[in-house]
């Protein structure tokens, strides 16, 4: 079961500027094969599917919680998607001013068409995300191998993204998911370890660049996020992650550590209109209505 | 901003006996184009990309909110199916033994090869979920308008499937589903008609038989559940649909209530280890390791 | 411009039982790779494609004209499908009674769950045609070529098809088309070698059975039907087919006839309400209603 | 059975310069989720597969009519995709001019591989037209509130990418489409009221922005082009469609019009040859002797 | 550059009867994501992309060699399921006598209408292979851990065909299969060793049986097959896998040893006609003319 | 079975700078519907699913043996496609330099994100190559028919794409393998002709451009490489083909020769390490050890 709040995971600066082509590139990060998408459906159908979940409790719990919390990835990757496709619409508006010209000069023209420049569960190329992308195999160590790769291969894709704009909302997104997405290399490095005596610790960091060499990356190593795992509900479940998550950091050192509940979050940002995309495509009359039809209601 | 806690929505029966071919034609309800992962990431994506979601909250806190909800519905899917794959493994286990003869007589074996018969992200012909079903256009009222039809359309599928199985875990998962969505198709109706003056309640039911036709259904609709939104979270966001979803269910007369919080929800059911799918692929000292390491760590 | 009146091409034979396992490998001839969906689209692309229309009239007029035949084609297909799906609901109906339970022996359930037991532009595997399907190089002489080599792709898969059911219906539309698809063979090949000089005829058959040898084929083979072209309008379109389609049948020596017009065709088959799919949905009630509105406006 | 004339709906403006960019996005209105092949596609399979199509006549003989449209819908935005390619070729031409240099500047190069610059059944980001698209549920009133949907949708796609070019060409098109699809809306909202009483005119249009609004579709608006429906034949079928299509238009409240036969239609646009695609690839002796060939027969 | 032989890998046994069904799971050991199809395109690619491939001999002639390998398995695979499709044509053929009336029971009939009754690159479900699942990141840790994970993948999705079906060819396949991929997995093990220090060996074998378990692959395990790989050419290319393929096998302890050439290899089996399918479709008269003919070029 | 060794088919000509818009389009030589991919895995299949490979072993010699040169094909676009992305990286580099920022101007990313700039099997659009692309219907006529339009299209492909683009290493490639192809042409009319009688020898070449007209086709042309066909082994395989191809070049009229063995073949380049793409990720200590170990081993 889940629950949701208004809130992102962390604050996403607001751009003064957009970068509509970085955005689509950024939508590999979402529904890429690689993408928080891809993430999040493998453990969520691996929590789903798990066997023996009250003797491996710790297993269980480590796919299941981290579940939530590429949730809240997702979430901040489309949200980072729809502010790089910031824009000022001219007004007054008419639909015969070939407002929309620019988007032929895109790769796709599926954000102009299909959504009102906003994100959508496709990659970078415009292919939509598919199921293909998940493995659950119920075979434990397979699938945390898998997990272990999958989360190396998300890293190795964000590393890339992340050099193809500098746009600040992008790279404090990217940054803040290298460390998380370095924290679940690690969480599933662990279990490995701790199912089977091996530590592909050493491996680390693939491809071998620390994340502290990202600049929007340091900044949350240095506030510890790369060291610690959330059980992300309020009631207490889940907390056999901290037989695994535990001992030391591979690459730093730092102590691992379980807190309880979910980080504190940050705004939700708010889009403008866009009357060219007609969207939401009310008047002023139609927000008074709904204000007052508000009003009688509280 | 999503948290989970480990309980499903509803107590699903413990089976006496699988159906596995009700399994197969339950996965439509999952991953098919009206299938449970599709209304989850339409109002997913839907409320990523909400344009003036403060001046618009309640329609914004509308499908927020039933997002969360139905991530429960996808989980409570998913698990029916792997309790309908219920099975009792031959002991001692001989790898030369075509344990997994059975498998050649399905419409496919994806659940015998890429799962150990456990629920995948696919429809019942074994094609998986795409974010092609994904509609998300920024103009409110035609968003609403393919909610409206969606999940008629989900409602329209389930009955089908509710006929294709009497097993009682399958019936007790689409009676309580019958009822939810028909909720939800009264939510969106009820938004329609506030935002725009016309209402579509008359056009109700549709397909144009009552879920209090359907035997599990009619238990759940007894209880009150098809007059019952959640606002999904415990400190008091998404309270706008309070304005939307009032007044009376267009077909039963019943007061619209909204709850705050979650259903109380059901036990998690365990799914037994499979030797002949090497899932979870552990022995009894394997076990007696995990156990030991647990108890050394708590 | 198309037009479109309410007849079938032939009278297809009102089926005293339903063959539904039939029914889903005929469906190959609709939506796969060499099915009637194939063939209508390509020669549909390619008449609109076309360059250099008035120069090269005959070829532009033969492509335009048999793409209105292969609309025919599809309809006779689809229908041939429907009546293999043939049925008699129980009555009177309890939506608890299971009635679909025959659909998890399938080897999929489209035609349970998204349609009520009628064609799906789908292939026999259950997947969807697609426009991959679709060649339209620009290239005369490789367009007429790529056309002959579908024709006779799509006759083989008849061929197959037709070795697979028995039933009447089935069997009636297969011959039918067997003929009708073999004119289009030798169409084809008559254009290569008017504009070429090369004649393919002696390839023909392929493969190397003739139309004769089947039992429902032979019937409109002697009919005449295999060496007759239509234009496919009154209005005297398209005639410039006449000065492709001459001669001789490379097969037969009977002579090349083109027709003004089109077949006189048969008549549509209806389908019986099946209250399990809730198809059409409509009660007794609702049908005195639609009766009488029906009579108010007449 | 269909036939087929050499006509378009209307005169195509020959346009003085191409627009190759536009073209890519118009092939969305053509082989797009919301483009003609899907609503000609979803009504054919409709028509085929209605159930009590004697009792329901009226509503089968609508959407069986309107399937007709769709098919010239389908020609008239392929020509249109044909005109914006429209080019130049350099006289003389050798393959090792690099003539097609510029195709590494579009977003996919399939209009230059796969065709000699013309339309293709794909949507603008170059992905096919697949049977996904087709809903065809058989109950009657979801059939209905989907067309109803999907033509809302479609003239969503169509605003949108109105917005994205002021060719000409395009806009004429687009205008045309604009009215005939608002046609269209309101013959399934009447369907729909017919049917259930329940009538959605007053949520038209969707958007909310006239069609009036749009230069080309005004005057196609002006000439009664939103009020009328013709029956596509000559034969007198399916004018059911008169208790259905009648009263008055719910935005304009002209009186509603069916019209028997088809519209007159406009003249059939000629394609140049284009050598340096080898389209159609013949030479002047080539001509010639079709020529002679041509005259030698007639 | 490739060289040809008519041999196969192994000798398979001719069988005594068919298991057509078997064939078509086996399928996913040809064209499923984890086939053979899908570890020949990842090394192939690999092989081309290799960054640094002289500094880094080692692992480019590792990946490039056993290419060549993958190539011999896929060719395995596919006799295989030819052989598994075994059947008796009935004599004298009449294509009236509804000869495949069996295909309608099979999951799907691709290999009775595309194909006659022979392989196809499709997996169990009758999806195509597709280039999705090939993975060549240039990253060389990253890409050789992929490696490492997808053969231990493709054991696991074997070692569940295996249990499928005891027909003697299928089994005789996937034994000599399993030991084989199990080389290939201590061949990358090995390879991440040698380039990281990290040792992955203790992880093996996943799952967690041994492949002398299975009968047909002890056999081969018995002849040292588990031991060797070979280089793949008589002219000395890609022998730095000598560095990389040394020391112990990490299960058995066993001496790993580089050979150069290829193994001996087996017979090819030949495959009866079957008229039915029209395949190859020549009569004695046309085999007595290739026979003349034959003679007279020789 | 197959052998590998360390050459390419050809020198491939070391750029002096890239072209990676063009590398783009020439992507679809490899992995689009007429590519190398294609023609590969159609008569890898057609060797494997032959039926009466004795009987007809002319037949199967040719589709056996080309399959062989297909690979070569294959490896010779992707070498190509890599070395149209020469670059230089900036040294030093720092991981917030942006360096990839070039990539959001590209069609889609695919080769910035999945691979370091190296080949992919997918198409000029972005699309994975698929295994529908593959025909291997068993009848032995048809096969070759198919294989006769499949090796046209691809050479009318090739022809638009060398019209793309000047680059020499490009050119160079597209040259041979238009030379090449076109034996394949000849090879496969050949075998139709000696089949059944029928010469389709004066259809070529479509399109009706020689191969002398393409600058660095000319070359391979006055070379003799248009009128070879080899055996690719040195064992004696596959000489059947000498009774097939045989006799005179359909345009040139010069003899047609098969020579045993392969071609010679040209050296193999090697692609730099792109840190900006870590790949292959390594230092210059990595290499030292590499070294080192390499001597130690030999």
């Amino acid at each position: 079961m889940f629950q949701r709040t208004n809130k992102l995971l962390i604050d996403l600066p607001e751009p003064d500027y957009g970068d509509k082509k970085a955005a689509l590139v950024v939508q590999e990060l979402l529904g890429g094969k690689f993408g928080e998408l891809s993430t999040l459906n493998n453990y969520l159908f691996q929590s789903f599917n798990f066997r023996e979940r009250k003797k491996l409790k710790p297993y269980y719990d480590l796919v299941s919680s981290i579940t939530a919390e590429e949730l809240g990835h997702v979430e901040l990757v489309s949200h980072t998607i729809n502010l790089l496709f910031k824009d000022v619409s001219d007004v007054p508006f008419d639909v015969n001013d070939t407002a929309l010209r620019g988007a032929v000069a895109f790769p796709h023209p599926k954000h102009f068409i299909h959504s009102a420049n906003t994100s959508l569960p496709i990659d970078a190329t415009g292919n939509s995300w598919t199921g293909d992308n998940v493995f659950s195999s119920g075979n434990l160590v397979l699938d945390l191998l898998h997990n272990f790769f999958l989360e190396i291969g998300a890293r190795t894709h964000k590393m890339r993204v992340y050099e193809m704009t500098d746009h600040p909302t992008a790279r404090e997104m990217i940054g803040y998911l290298l460390v998380r997405g370095g924290t679940h290399v690690v969480a599933y490095q662990k279990a490995i370890e701790s199912l089977t005596g091996v530590s592909l610790g050493k491996l680390l960091p693939i491809p071998d660049v620390s994340n502290k060499k990202f600049d929007t990356a340091k900044k949350f190593e240095d506030q510890g996020l790369g060291n610690v795992l959330y059980n992300w509900n309020d009631v207490g479940d889940y907390l056999g992650i901290e037989t695994i998550f535990t001992g030391t950091h591979p690459e730093t050192n730092a102590s691992l550590i379980v807190k309880k509940g979910t980080p504190i979050g940050g705004k939700m940002p708010d889009l403008d209109s866009l009357p060219e995309f007609f969207a939401p495509g009310l008047d002023r009359d139609d927000y008074t209505r709904v204000a007052k039809h508000l009003m009688n209601k509280l």
